[in-house]
């Protein structure tokens, strides 16, 4: 059956490609050269020059992967290019607004591209005064500029100066005050230099999170560790494995103190699909019961008790998640456009939508494509 | 319904922990104080004297958790253990077949522990000739002791000389003409410093086991990579995800020209479990029909025909797995035991397989239990 047309549906894994004044106009005069800054290249197949960002003179090209809605499969490709080689939808929110009518979708939480998805190229920059700058200048264009565009329409999502969890407090104190709905964090500090989960290090900053009700957002892929399997692998071995990124950071998260401390803390696992949750809970709990006895983890809760009190997770079509939904927990799903990523169906989201979820109650769809995000991100429905 | 009594279960991975004289009575004198010998040392705790292996002046202790059956969840650990800690099952093959009908099983595959489980520490060796030497003692001692003592019970499995494809090619016409029936190699030769899948490297050595009808058994873990996610991360979590190795490897084969070169080679995951297969049968299809275009991965056919036709999975207890067997393919699920491992259920491994398989016709659970293990490893029935 289609969607019913009262369901407006919400994505809860979109993305924004930055417009080159995101920094240039937030930060000082004297930040301006070292902070991101978009810079004309030529390209080596010799068309026109591509757009390429710059910060504290490193070189960052765009990922022509990143921006491919609206090409068909057959174009897609990895060079670099420009912001005129995108749907404008990418990076002006009244264009996204319209492309986000065209795919039948209602509202959306979109990661950053430039900083990273947990803005993690701050983390990496060597001036942190200009990176908490630069960090709180993204905040304010989502806030700001992009959400304010459609206040109804457009979640917003804030990236935290991971270098310091006193500044991160500092940062999620100043923006959940105007508004801030979720925070991008990292699906695994380690990897990037910081404490673990299974540290007390991020403490006071999870008991802020859970205290403002304000969920973590966890991108895969935001550990900057990438799935690859060897170095002649095509690249269509990292895009298949990525979800396992997911599956890492649900069990390292399951088998922390991390929900123990903070009961309330709420975690949404991004783009990493559903289909491998009942397989994972399955296998945790297996190794739960004959492990747990010589080891630190927690006597007393399954790991898949604490799945369905602290994590979410989402799709875009994942027929075996679906019909598995009983095993992953009916509230715990929830769907994504992956705008404007490889991965999305746009303009047809809302058809596939339909299609995935054909044989789904009304109630449990509803739940899936709305509702579950609007509880999960405290975003309530406005009069039209 | 109980197991048929005529279903004669086969383990697909169970492990032999090798005794003290395998190398030390096989190989010449001027090697046995560098070959792998076991010696005695002091424990921390100050109880009984551990066994250790040293090889080349390294020292290899044993890991407790390896031969844990018998032991209650709360007894488990990982603290360096003595032959007298063990079942003798774990190393005298007599009494692993008294094992073996203590717990319901017929016929087993029992992967190497010291060499692990693709022989990769002979890949480490520094005197590669004594590394030969010690690949082809563990083959004929299991060949020609420990499977000689019950040929069919004990299912014959070699490793190889992993550094050099041409003595794969020499080792692996040795052993297939002296009857083995499966060769243990790594899910990912590349973390190994090896040429990848997606290199002609082993060509001729997997068109000798295609052509031999030799199936190749890639344990979880014989990349040489483990799952972690943190330092401090119990090790319950590297437990759990485990099987993300298997998921890597079956998407590394599935885009790589292996199984287009070799359509008869046939891989069996051990150990990786099944749950997770219809996921990502269903995420890399996802992903060829979107990328394929611009990557170098055969055109023509989809991930999942590839699964179906050359890749085999097994399971311990995996009930979301058994659930969808119809989607992973009922021809491709084989049973293992794994003792005496920690995941094992010995002395109850046909009660809890039965228990599993309650709700599968007798069909399909024969295929599961025996059927399909017989013909992918040509062990055929003896009389009794």
């Amino acid at each position: 059956m289609p969607l019913r047309d009262d369901m407006q549906l919400i994505s809860v894994d979109d993305h924004v490609v930055e417009p080159p004044d995101v920094w240039q106009k937030r930060l000082p005069q004297r930040y301006l050269d070292a902070a991101p800054r978009i810079v004309e290249e030529e390209t080596e197949s010799g068309g026109a020059p591509a757009h390429v960002w710059y910060y504290e003179g490193r070189r960052y090209p765009q990922i022509g992967l990143n921006a491919v809605a609206g090409k068909r499969p057959e174009e897609f490709g990895t060079e670099p290019l420009r912001y005129s080689d995108m749907l404008p939808g990418c990076y002006d929110p009244e264009a996204r607004l319209i492309d986000m009518d065209l795919d039948g979708s209602h509202a959306a939480l979109c990661f950053p591209s430039f900083p990273r998805f947990a803005g993690t190229n701050f983390l990496m920059g060597e001036d942190k005064d200009l990176s908490l700058l630069c960090v709180q200048a993204w905040n304010d264009f989502m806030i700001d500029e992009w959400c304010a565009t459609a206040p109804d329409r457009l979640i917003p999502i804030v990236i935290m100066p991971l270098w310091d969890v006193d500044l991160c407090v500092a940062e999620l104190e100043r923006t959940a005050a105007k508004g801030a709905r979720t925070v991008s964090f990292s699906e695994n500090p380690a990897p990037l230099g910081l404490p673990s989960f299974h540290t007390t290090y991020w403490d006071r900053f999870f008991a802020l999170a859970a205290e403002a009700q304000i969920p973590l957002s966890m991108h895969f892929g935001s550990s900057g560790r990438a799935p690859t399997t060897a170095p002649e692998a095509p690249f269509a071995t990292q895009i298949t494995l990525y979800g396992c990124n997911s599956m890492y950071a649900a069990t390292d998260l399951m088998f922390s103190p991390v929900f123990h401390t903070h009961p309330e803390l709420k975690v949404s696992l991004a783009e990493g699909g559903i289909g491998w949750v009942p397989y994972l809970l399955e296998r945790a709990d297996y190794v739960w019961e004959r492990h747990r006895h010589y080891q630190n983890v927690n006597q007393e809760m399954k790991p898949s008790e604490i799945f369905a009190r602290n994590i979410w997770g989402c799709f875009i079509e994942d027929e075996h998640g679906v019909r598995n939904r009983d095993v992953i927990g009916i509230d715990k799903i929830m769907w994504e456009c992956d705008y404007p990523h490889s991965d999305s169906n746009w303009p047809n989201s809302r058809k596939k939508a339909a299609d995935v979820l054909a044989g789904v109650p009304d109630d449990e769809a509803h739940k899936i494509v709305e509702l579950n995000a609007r509880e999960l991100f405290r975003f309530p429905r406005t009069a039209p």
